[in-house]
């Protein structure tokens, strides 16, 4: 039986992954699909530099036309990352009827619907399990696991860098500022980790979650973000003293027909599934209608299980291939994009705020909550050391986005309010 | 588009679920599939019994042939539960060319592979993710997910009930009897709990799990069996006190070509991902060689939840349906069975005696170990109140089952030990 051929686009850490992956297990790979795989064509930038693992140096090439218009390639396998000049080649390569596996959440959060539909007007496949989180096969488990569901709810700690480096703060006690160091001289966080600290990077995912599991096509600009970068070691040690973990959580919540998403720093509470996820792992947690509370759990980088992401896809191509189905699985969306307005955005909120320490301070803070039906569920003060100030922390109860944003306004015009320390959105709790 | 046709048998709790949530979700299956899919006969026992669902009395028959031989009936999902009829019922369907979903473990630990492979000959579908791990996508998750990767080892809280009386047990400081009555009170044990409290039920998705996992035909009678009943609450004192969860465990671990496959009670490290898995909840923990950790966490059983999964098996069907592709999923075994011998078996083991409080004992019994290889992790010792005892707890390093099985048989023959309260087998800790 003739061997199904394949072309990489990229050897950095995923793609030395894929190759590896590829050669170990070639018998199970064999067994699966009855034939033999193989990766004919590397497309990298510089042919002569060392790589992690051993390649003959015929199968590399500078030039990408060698693999999008080999007539001799079957998959393309894209880990070479970027935006533009790599959707042009995508496309290229599904001009010339390859079927495409991608690990590119940038590229799928942006040109994700139009790649798509391309694909399967080519009768081609093009599958991207590996562009969010990594190792765990959640989007199979949204499109096929939970096929028959409606989902209402996914909360995912899709960011490795970010659940690193809060992990860390909360455990040692330590400054952003010093953790983030570590975390960039250990391999977890980039020299620029602008992407990744500022919520971007788990933003993209997001949107490819939520478009998945609403079937609804979510735009990245959909998706509300808010970084990590201005936790302080207070807020996480107020986090603690009320029960809560602090994670960078993306919520994609739908009610009704109209759905909210957004990825910010949230306090989690302690006995929620996601709280208990630590270090650079990563964990998607779904609530179905039918089936309830779901999590998956996994590495949410690395070479290996990137690539293990990345060679199921390609088993998943090869077997469509060799019933001569390809191209059918991507579904177009059932529904029509309707996001929810902010007085439709419901969660309970954590805010610090440092306010003089006179009579009549608090009351005055309060009616500005109750004024617009806000009410709490917990209140701390306590006096600064040294100052004049008193700090004041509450978790209020459920209130709309479109209310909390206008307490903050009135807040900020109170003149007695000299500091809004920090402010936080609450999940869990009670169930879902 | 003519509709695709369903036999349902059972209509207990699941059944209900099912019916439900076809009719509920009819728009995303309609979808999903591009056509219609109704339920066209329901097999009863009795057909004028109070229904959880209203039903079209018009669709329940007392016959079986009205489903098995009809022509008209694409599809027959099994959730009558049941062993020799209900394996001769679908061996009947699948001699009539119907596709095949079940939720039923018992059924798939003893005849899954003979019935597999009359429903290949077929060009049959049969699919079973809701035998195991109710609502959670775990078969799905070992075939598809991470179908490029090697398991090496998987662990589950695959019983519900027993995982309810234990976190229940645990929490409240209660015995077992007692938790075990409030769990029938609730509907979270059957009447006669054998089959969970022993672990039997656990061992048959054990056995499903590693035949998928590992590709090899594992029986039930492989699978090496512990039930919850004999543990106390000292023991659950004892886990806390050295930083274990205690779970019935499912392990299946591959070393080389050779498994072991057991279910046990088990004192797993509490920072252990399954550790923090709660009530009636179920997860799987899964090590693959690329990936590393992963873990699927959901309900594992209850209506809704488990007829999800069988809805999402039935789309699947459909789909293949749509394609002309039915039959072509249910792999052979890709190995021949090979089960570990027991000094081949490594774990560490916790292990609580009472022994005569004497000079010298101790040195006996540590000199039993030590003659055997076996060192010691922790060790404590305490008085036993108002008896001339000492209470001895040593947590072992690791062990071969053989070594262990010939020390507990010489510390019983030792005069000194007065009695074995318990041994548990010891998980976790270091990562792998």
């Amino acid at each position: 039986m003739e061997a199904i051929s394949i072309g990489l686009l990229g050897l950095g850490t995923v793609g030395s992954g894929v190759v590896k992956i590829i050669e170990r297990n070639q018998d199970k790979l064999m067994h699966q699909i009855g034939c033999p795989v193989k990766v004919s064509k590397i497309l990298v930038r510089e042919l002569d530099k060392e790589r992690e693992v051993e390649i003959n140096p015929e199968l590399l090439t500078a030039n990408p036309d060698d693999i999008l218009k080999n007539d001799n390639i079957d998959v393309v396998i894209e880990v070479m990352g970027g935006l533009e000049k790599t959707k042009e080649y995508l496309q290229e390569a599904i001009n010339h009827h390859k079927h495409i596996v991608t690990a590119n959440k940038d590229l799928m959060a942006v040109y994700g619907p139009e790649l798509l539909q391309s694909a399967s007007e080519n009768q081609c496949d093009l599958f991207y399990e590996a562009s969010v989180a990594g190792g765990i096969p959640i989007l199979r488990g949204l499109v096929d696991g939970l096929a028959s569901d409606r989902i209402t709810k996914m909360m995912g700690i899709v960011n490795g860098t970010t659940n690193f480096i809060l992990t860390k703060m909360s455990k040692e006690g330590s400054a952003y500022e010093e953790v983030l160091k570590e975390a960039q001289a250990l391999g977890y966080a980039e020299s620029d980790p602008t992407a990744d600290v500022e919520g971007l990077d788990a933003a993209r995912k997001m949107a490819i979650l939520s478009t998945l599991g609403f079937s609804m096509n979510i735009d990245l600009d959909d998706v509300k973000v808010n970084g990590i970068t201005e936790i302080t070691e207070e807020d996480l040690q107020y986090a603690k003293q009320l029960g809560y973990s602090m994670k960078l959580i993306g919520i994609a919540h739908r009610e009704g027909e109209k759905v909210e998403v957004s990825v910010q720093p949230t306090m989690l509470a302690e006995t929620h599934p996601l709280a208990g996820v630590q270090d650079e792992y990563n964990a998607v947690y779904v609530y179905g209608e039918a089936v309830g509370e779901t999590m998956f759990y996994g590495p949410g980088a690395g070479s290996l299980p990137t690539a293990t992401a990345v060679v199921s896809d390609l088993v998943a191509v090869m077997k469509n291939m060799r019933l001569g189905v390809n191209g059918r699985s991507a579904a177009v969306p059932q529904f029509e994009k309707k996001l929810k307005d902010d007085n439709e955005i419901f969660a309970k909120y954590f805010l610090r705020l440092h306010v003089s320490d006179e009579v009549g301070v608090f009351a005055n803070i309060t009616n500005i909550f109750s004024q617009r039906g806000v009410s709490f569920e917990k209140i701390l003060q306590v006096p600064v050391k040294e100052k004049e100030l008193a700090e004041i922390v509450v978790v209020t109860h459920q209130a709309s986005l479109e209310d909390y944003e206008n307490i903050m306004l009135h807040l900020r015009d109170l003149e007695a309010v000299k500091e809004i320390k920090s402010s936080y959105r609450v999940e869990g709790g009670a169930k879902r």
